[in-house]
């Protein structure tokens, strides 16, 4: 297969900086389209992949799914898009196209696995896949999104993984104009909640440990804050919440939420992988017909509707922009939560370099 | 207020045998339905509450809330029932019938707290209430159930607490003949959900920690038996249930059942009050939108909807017939899960006593 050799930025080791490298790209095929990349975000996932903090990291790898820029080639079968376009790519770069999940759209519930944007088997080149910290990227025009003229494209980039994230539990579960939504943890993820939620008509409350968010809370559209440490302020939402998506990315007490579900209400976690610790307790769930769920990112229709409803509603993320020089001190802040809300790379340094 | 005697089986202490009692009644007031109890079923939270092992219970106490009879005696005002109707009550006796659960057929989530049948403060008499292992019971006729004519009288008393407790979340989970359904457990709760589910249509599957159930699982109408500890039968189910229905009542691990749940599947816990134990794992929850959820008994509607269904369908509960006399040796067998599939007390044997 005919490939050529990009930029990237990427790591050789756990415990080694991000560098940079020189990694192939496959030359689009007739379905393919190869997109010069001008912004990327920067995920909570990015650093746990660098770091193999998941396991199962293949180095050197190549991070980044948030990835918005020009498309510079379409293949012979490209129907969608044209040289110049916008375009954007998330966490799915492929998926088997043909179970009952793909051909439902929800490819990010491809039964035999989809193929991410970084770390994943590389089904043309037999590397892994490298993600958006680099030059370009080729991908089957499938998982090729269409980005919205009117949106500022660096604040685009997040949309493409923290937006999705929060926007799928916020469709599955129905949330709109009668809704009451929750957001527990303000970051990437929980910023964009209440955008979406928000977005979608519904009532949104921020629950925070710290008093210190609530100005940007409200400037994001929240129209409560509730001190989750503060029980007189919790006894205040007990059996309010319709849905409460936790982003909270580690081991917390949800039983300490379940309380200000309504009935027949759900908790969403979208951010912590592991152990519900401490246990979680069925009494208040049962006798309140409550749900513990879990959701991840999005399928590929959903993420385009994110993306026009984005547009329609003029919705990006906050960001702070980086050039790719500087991850690794990202890595480091972003460990530290010292992000508002999401930091986006601006291609254009890589090029320089 | 004016009020009558009968004779009831209940017990004065937590560790003192049930025993004849004598009660207080109160005469029916305008609202009211009197109801001369012929059958009443024994389940496990009867024993729980005489035993007191969830606290709380207020002695003496008499349980049961199974109850079916014919009507003795009806207040000027009660439109749906005369005397010599078939009738039925279930756990539920009073709410406060204002909030918006209770004005949404919701009852078992009134949020200041429904009137339990029995052990629960009696709003008339000022004891606590007293359930239907009575001669009579006397409830407003908001709470009376009709009973369809065509059923074994007997058998039907259970749908009043395992069936109403099954049926709701086959109901709120939109159980239909598309459905894939599977129950963990196979003792009062678990033979309805098997009866219940295939009454809607629905593939039904029994998890199954022994072999010996197959055939009994089967003559109930499941389609499948799955032996829960056989890993090689457990893969065969990877993926398959939209709903399974865990009706154990004892501290287990529901991350066993999580992989045999479809995308966006539910596992709904319906015997189990405590802390989920081993701790609930999210990845598989989070990497397939997958839920855990609770749910109690039903509303009054519901309920008078599931008899409608069951006279329908013809559909009844597996009992053994047990006398008054005989129920602290039925609680021992309980206890041994050596009932199939639930007793039923004949109350002509306390009347002769």
């Amino acid at each position: 297969m005919e490939k050529f050799n990009v930029k990237a930025y990427g790591t050789h080791a756990i415990e080694a900086d991000l560098e940079l490298l020189t990694i192939p790209r496959r030359e689009a095929t007739p379905n393919d389209v190869e997109i010069d990349i001008l912004y990327c975000g920067v995920c909570h996932s990015d650093l746990h992949t660098a770091r193999n903090d998941w396991g199962g990291t293949v180095y050197p790898a190549v991070p980044g799914h948030e990835i918005v820029g020009k498309v510079t080639k379409v293949g012979s079968a490209v129907t969608k898009f044209k040289v110049g376009d916008l375009a954007a790519v998330g966490c799915l770069v492929d998926s088997c196209r043909e179970c009952e999940h793909c051909k439902n759209d929800l490819e990010q519930y491809c039964i035999p696995g989809f193929t991410g944007t970084y770390n994943s088997p590389d089904k043309h080149l037999g590397l892994q896949t490298y993600g958006g910290y680099s030059e370009k990227v080729v991908v089957a025009e499938h998982f090729v999104l269409k980005v919205p003229e009117n949106l500022d494209l660096a604040a685009t980039a997040p949309l493409l993984c923290a937006g999705i994230t929060t926007w799928s539990p916020l469709r599955h579960w129905k949330v709109g104009k009668d809704s009451k939504v929750a957001v527990v943890g303000l970051g990437g993820l929980g910023h964009m909640a209440i955008k979406l939620a928000k977005g979608l008509g519904a009532h949104v409350t921020l629950f925070s440990r710290s008093p210190k968010k609530e100005k940007d809370a409200f400037a994001l559209g929240a129209d409560e804050v509730i001190i989750s440490t503060d029980n007189a302020q919790m006894d205040t939402v007990k059996g309010k919440f319709d849905l409460i998506i936790d982003t909270v990315p580690y081991v917390h007490d949800v039983n300490h939420y379940i309380p200000s579900l309504s009935v027949s209400g759900t908790i969403v976690l979208v951010g912590y992988l592991g152990n519900l610790e401490p246990m979680l307790n069925t009494v208040p769930m049962i006798l309140g017909r409550k749900s513990v769920a879990g959701s991840v990112i999005g399928g590929i229709a959903e993420t385009q509707e994110l993306l026009d409803f984005c547009g329609k509603h003029n919705i990006t993320s906050d960001i702070e922009i980086i050039k790719m020089q500087d991850i690794n001190e990202a890595y480091e802040r972003m460990l530290k939560s010292d992000v508002r809300y999401r930091f986006v790379i601006d291609m254009a340094s890589l090029k320089n370099e």
